[in-house]
């Protein structure tokens, strides 16, 4: 029998994330936990209960919170309004801080790093997270990177929504090798093909959307005038 | 008012499918919806009751596939054994002819195309799936062809899981033009860097799979001999 104690990734899950966020890197490391003895891969949530997603689809973690009080992988989805109102949910930035505080890695997608950033994790450390959000992260005392994902020990923060699959995949390789991770790669056939091509970055009118990314941020921290002032003044 | 009839964008959701088949496209359709009045998007269950996918996560379809009988696209996810069995369910199959029907576009993730091909909706097409059963699509009676989507008519079909991202777009790209395409490209960060580059696809040994894929479409279909016989005759 096998006596190595089961290595557990989890994925943290509140109302509202955005789907392909946690899709994504769960793809990438339940196609480990397949491949390799002695990972599990969980998806943590307050209840066992249905949680809405940014999309139709509502989504039914496996764990609560209180089941898998310490993972050895922490990842952290993020989202629109949802997850910038959640960085003033203590309960869930307790909880985030409690996981993340004996796991050997912790990651984050998207606005998820803002979450980690709020719970005072990233203090010191070089991040990224979406695109529109990337200055906030100096509020939480971090310094934004411009990467697809950025790794500062034991942290690996990635860009927005779809960048999770590159940074699990690099997960991957960091806690099992980087043969493993390939083989993930070839199985999911992670080969993309935009059908217009890269991001033309410079050609990108940042102007133009930052009205909207400063409305969903002062519209979901509302009722919490403090933080939303910490974060925009 | 609008007074224009709601273009309905429909997931297919079944026991067992790949999450990220239908997590990626979601997202690109999901954002459509969001950017763009007239379109909306949906997942289509028997029930709208947690169904099993193939990660640690159940997802709740939105609608049954009563509620929402002529969509304007479907699209049908893949996945491993639990899709290869659906082959012989005979009940969804007669729903994904249906909604297919009269749908504008109809997409397909993965092995999503061999339930297509199973409903008889792909004869004398060209067409992809996974790598690992590319060739089985000969025997729904369609051209398998190596690429990342593949375009015949109103059938749109990707190659494995992660593919369904860049068919998303492709097939907004149809609906609502190129640039909704590349805004919602550009606000789910789809700026691929998987960490180890492309697949280097002549250096994979295709032989090395092959008892493992076969092992799962015997596996799966076991109880129905004669689809099986069909199949790897």
């Amino acid at each position: 029998m096998e006596q190595t104690p089961l290595r557990t990734i989890a994925f943290a899950v509140y109302p509202g994330l955005t789907l392909l966020d946690l899709a994504g890197p769960l793809q990438v490391c339940s196609a480990l936990e397949q491949l390799a003895p002695g990972f599990r891969t969980v998806v943590l949530g307050e209840r066992v209960e249905p949680v809405d997603t940014d999309t139709p689809l509502a989504v039914v973690p496996s764990h609560t919170f209180d089941e898998v009080p310490e993972p050895f992988v922490l990842v952290v989805p993020g989202g629109l309004e949802p997850t910038l109102k959640a960085l003033a949910d203590e309960r869930l930035l307790a909880r985030l801080r409690k996981a993340a505080d004996g796991a050997h890695l912790v990651g984050s997608v998207c606005t998820g790093s803002l979450l980690l950033g709020a719970a005072g994790l990233l203090e010191g450390r070089r991040a990224t997270t979406h695109w529109w959000y990337r200055d906030l992260l100096t509020r939480f005392g971090a310094t934004p990177v411009a990467q697809r994902w950025v790794e500062d020990g034991r942290y690996v923060t990635a860009a927005g929504v779809s960048a999770g699959i590159d940074m699990a995949l690099q997960l991957v390789a960091r806690v099992a090798g980087e043969e493993l991770a390939r083989e993930i790669q070839l199985l999911i056939e992670y080969d993309p093909e935009p059908p217009f091509g890269p991001i033309d970055w410079p050609a990108v009118d940042a102007d133009h959307y930052r009205p909207r990314s400063q409305q969903a941020l002062a519209s979901a921290l509302a009722d919490h005038p403090e933080l939303l002032a910490r974060l925009t003044s």
